[in-house]
């Protein structure tokens, strides 16, 4: 198989903002080339969930190749719900892998705040089953349900996955591209608004456009891809067999290992899909950082801290970073490489780093991707 | 390069269908699996332009691999506006030629009747740019300046591009996937009524259902890929050098030739994008079947009727089998292979068949597939 290297990665500031999602990922984009030292690619992969609904954009692929002046290169867009960013990066190192193409440019963004927030969640609660959509189920709803009997199955109380926050805020502080720069405290997670109980305001990524991009290549670069998988599951959660665990990460992260011929115990530190921060630790668990029930643990005691035994979400993850929801998953890829590369500046984990996991979920974890990547 | 063959295809009637976008998917691919002999895959590719807004469907490549059985595998969906049919098909080669997937199962669908005609104006509007749309430009507004254009140039009147439709709806007359079987006349066309002058409602492709589905693999079958070019253009009209022709089909036909290693003059019967019927015309001309301005002569003269010497669109084409954007560009896949392997039933060219191209147009020509099949 044909082996793939990263050659550059871009980010915009995550957050509100004023741009359009086609400016956010043209800036992303230009950067991401930039780093690669590169002004043209052979083909180009936009992610994003669902531009038609939440920014009002179709042909979103042809626009976007076209406002970067890369017409006539093949331009296609990619979705899988909120692993879309994840699935662009799978599509670009197929592609390149192929050798149909030698570059190849993925771009993810989403812009959520120009439509109302009942509207988002609205939008949001499409990817649910319409059996269980029909009784008013929302994503935060449906995720209370799983969170509440993880919570029965494993005696993790509320205040322990506070800590998810906490230490996701704390690693966001100082970075330009999160949505949130901001200390908070277990109790400040505990007093915020309930959403759907046991998921408080603060347990909750935010709303954010944002856009992230990479070049993929067969040419050698400093970080290489090693592994990646991706899994499906059945949509409606009365047809799974476990609340706890995601299948489609397992399968997903099974994949990617094998591929790389490593181990959980390899990773050097990891980027896991927390649109409600108790996904972190039931993510942790299913790339098999920690035996299932023991990843709220693993925190408690500091284990996934930047400084801990298996740092998670050194970008300050998706709740602080923030989550446009196609972006997301690219954008994990986009702070792998760049803690790789040792150029992650304040957020830098301070150790000498080798593999690199990411983890994103696509709907109510419907199709999920895992991602490893090696510094070469 | 890996080289990748395809070993079934399916589709169902298109038309005015009263099942779901999901369940026309997994109709479609249920018989594209039995043709090729298998019930399982290892990947699957949904190709669809708005199944959100067409069809209130979100997170539809989850969706429909829940339906098909085949979870856990990764499912993924591909979308380059009314050519997205041909990009599953291109990513889906990608990926077998990857060496990360051995079999890969292609979808494309649309289902646009579950909606008003005036909301499917909008929705397709959406792919023009926003400086072109906000005068009130439509898809067939558009269009029907860019036959002014060719009428100006080459002298062609609206009774000869008649013909393709004339020509379309007689190769269709007995198929049993085609949204029309009836004969029409050059008399018909000319009387329907003006959709935007010169373009009459026969000159224009019918709101349809449908979808089609294909099994790509590494295994050695009956027909094998030979080529593929993607091209993308400008998406503002007043950005383009050229209006009689459309650059993104050049592109993609030129690498799609290089790749295969052959010329148009090889090509034994092709399936050209006729959403607007005088863009068979343009198409047959950007392959290279005719030089520029001489397509409407050859259409004349017989030489895309089924016993000409190129013969085009002997399923019907978009015109008459019909053109649910999404689903076109795959259904032209299937017809191609069907054609090749002698099974094409009442619409079979009666002669040996070595090559086969398809064209697919998507948005108003920003992002353009050619296919390249070998009957082996």
């Amino acid at each position: 198989m044909q082996e793939v290297y990263i050659s550059g990665g871009g980010m915009t500031k995550f957050g509100k903002r004023k741009e359009t999602l086609v400016d956010l990922m043209v800036e992303s984009a230009r950067k991401a080339l930039q780093d690669a030292g590169k002004d043209k690619v052979d083909a180009l992969y936009v992610g994003t969930m669902n531009p038609e609904e939440f920014a009002a954009e179709s042909n979103i692929a042809s626009v976007v190749a076209d406002r970067l002046g890369l017409v006539p290169v093949p331009a296609t867009r990619i979705e899988t719900a909120s692993s879309s960013g994840a699935a662009a990066f799978d599509e670009a190192i197929y592609a390149a892998a192929s050798g149909y193409f030698n570059s190849v440019l993925a771009i993810a963004g989403e812009k959520m705040t120009s439509v109302s927030t009942d509207r988002v969640s609205k939008i949001l609660a499409e990817v649910i089953a319409p059996e269980e959509r029909k009784y008013g189920a929302t994503m935060p709803a449906l995720a209370a349900m799983i969170i509440r009997r993880y919570i029965y199955k494993y005696g993790m109380k509320e205040k322990d996955f506070a800590e998810v926050a906490v230490k996701n805020h704390k690693n966001a502080v100082r970075s330009p591209y999160a949505h949130f720069n901001k200390l908070i405290s277990v109790k400040d997670v505990l007093r915020s608004k309930v959403i759907a109980d046991p998921l408080k305001l603060y347990d909750c990524s935010p709303i954010s456009d944002g856009a992230a991009s990479m070049v993929v290549t067969s040419e050698k670069s400093r970080v290489k891809l090693r592994g990646l998988g991706q899994g499906s599951e059945h949509v409606p959660l009365t047809r799974r067999k476990k609340f706890t665990t995601f299948q489609s990460t397992k399968i997903a992260a099974e994949r990617a290992y094998k591929m790389a011929g490593i181990y959980p115990e390899d990773i050097s530190f990891a980027e896991i899909h927390d649109a409600f921060t108790p996904f972190e630790i039931i993510g942790s668990e299913d790339v098999g950082f920690f035996e299932p029930g023991m990843g709220w643990i693993g925190l408690k005691e500091g284990e996934t801290s930047k400084t801990g035994r298996i740092p998670i979400n050194p970008s300050g993850g998706l709740k602080a970073r923030g989550h446009p929801v196609g972006a997301s998953g690219l954008a994990q890829v986009v702070e792998a490489v760049w803690q790789l590369r040792g150029e992650a500046e304040d957020r830098q984990i301070e150790r000498e780093l080798k593999y690199a996991l990411t983890q994103s979920i696509g709907g109510l974890a419907t199709n999920n991707m895992v991602i490893i990547l090696e510094a070469v």
